[in-house]
């Protein structure tokens, strides 16, 4: 039996690696090279590969996306039917989207675009001090990402919201929930954070109803999904103040068109999705548990539910 | 009895309506408009009063810098004689020296320098992810401003040294101390924070010297004094590659004049001494608490050591 791996070539080396050093038994095909397609038990793939391929491989009994979203997965036509599809929660994909969270929340926070552009014109000029008490923060989501970020920006003594789909307590941050919660967390968001899976009922949550809801000036960072964000209605927000700036890792599509208004616009700070990047010597040894696993017959690890759409 | 102060007129008045609004009863004089000198009993300053003037006043008993340094206050003339000089100990100065420090460490770790670059360049390209544990930041200095760092640092999972000038343990941190302490920390530091006071000893401490024992491409950040740096020796290290960046808020002089070849620098970052800014009603309750001790004959607080030099 064989494992099939699915991304760049690059990548696809380090995965072959890492996956080797927890079991140098395993044998790694790397697409297209799948060989017999019968031979293949586990697919370990990335956002290009086509769910409909899938279906050409037999014996396939697992799944598993290259990172912690999997909307690129679930998206018709789907993976085969009846396969399990597990996602990687690794510790290292939610520490380094904390940090870029809190790069972002802080480069806001700082007036770090004004001193840039005073640097630029060689302007000596101490702006207002930030009062950290008095910017809140909300959170979209309160999942492995979000939570981990609220703690770091709680860490900092940024007051936190978060808002979730189902009622949620995290401690120390005031949560929210429905759309009534989502429009009342807004009012008060003076730096809104996208961290929630993309599933067809957060498609488009930030868009101008919601953008409108925020206090003038408020900061958005997407480190979510492209599909969060109506772009149009974004770059309207931005052109009109009510947003002052964003901080945005990720788009629809990817790599983003080199025609696109975000890379020149001067209140938008990309990152090429990259906010968080798997390591796979990090997170090879979950994978090979859940082959294990899934050999074994025995229940597999960070299973997405396919309902829930995470 | 009266209170001078001396700096900027905009700040002095937050200043005069800070400390009166811890004690009504106190009057307040505003620099150059002392009125009767035998009238002021503290003055309240910042570093552009020149410490001659302060002899006219023969009833003064305090000088309160309105920073954490007071190297401005120490350099000759110096005070009065037999005056005592307080500084602020202010936990919002150093939260803010905190969150600077920790923005810039996470844009020189999360490569955001190169990022900036590539959005101006419409360059899509995803940079190697960069390991926490393995980025070694070592602190100049752990005082109130160091240790904070210090902790909010080890708290993102970087792994933290602190150098000073007497033997000193921290708590997570590993310490060190002397001129051999020095060679030995920077020799590890892949990011080198100066937050140390200034004195005769840390003059220009980031010299040629001490920038070559740091690992090729550190990043150097400086939060401290101007004078802490030699900047015909860091512009050196910057050209050559020895210092991949360097974020600078202190300089000698201030403001930076406008040929300084920092300003248009495409590996400094600069902030216009802005790093942590003196809020008056944050810091008003510890002057007058000094003030009303300074009457009674009680013992001042946050006292500035002379024989040390902070």
């Amino acid at each position: 039996m064989a494992v099939l791996l699915s991304t760049k070539a690059a990548t696809m080396a380090m995965w072959r690696d890492a996956l080797l050093a927890v079991d140098p038994t395993l044998e790694i095909r790397m697409f297209p090279d799948a060989g017999e397609p019968a031979d293949i038990e586990a697919a370990v793939v990335w956002t290009a590969h086509d769910m409909a391929e899938l279906r050409r491989y037999p014996n396939l009994r697992l799944i598993v996306s290259m990172g912690a979203g999997v909307d690129h997965l679930l998206r018709p036509p789907g993976p085969p039917p009846g396969i399990p599809v597990a996602r990687l929660v690794d510790r290292m994909l939610t520490t380094q989207m904390g940090e870029w969270v809190l790069l972002n929340v802080l480069r806001f926070h700082r007036q770090d675009l004004e001193y840039r552009a005073q640097q630029r014109d060689r302007v000596w000029l101490e702006l207002d001090a930030p009062v950290t008490a008095e910017r809140r923060v909300g959170i979209l989501g309160l999942g492995e990402l979000g939570t981990h970020a609220a703690g770091l920006l709680r860490g900092l003594g940024f007051p936190v919201m978060g808002w979730t789909r189902r009622p949620r307590q995290v401690e120390g941050v005031e949560t929210f929930h429905g759309a009534d919660g989502l429009a009342a967390m807004a009012a008060r968001s003076a730096i809104l954070v996208c961290l929630l899976p993309l599933t067809p009922e957060t498609r488009g949550i930030v868009n101008a109803g919601l953008l409108a809801r925020l206090p003038r000036g408020a900061f958005v960072i997407n480190g979510a999904r492209g599909g969060h964000v109506v772009d149009a209605d974004l770059l309207a927000a931005l052109d009109s103040g009510q947003v002052a700036a964003a901080a945005l890792d990720v788009f629809q599509p990817e790599p983003l068109p080199p025609e696109h208004p975000y890379w020149s616009h001067p209140r938008v700070v990309m990152t090429p999705h990259a906010a968080s990047i798997t390591i796979p010597s990090s997170a090879a040894p979950q994978v090979v548990e859940n082959i294990h696993r899934a050999r074994a017959g025995r229940p597999l690890i960070n299973l997405v539910d396919f309902s829930a759409g995470y």
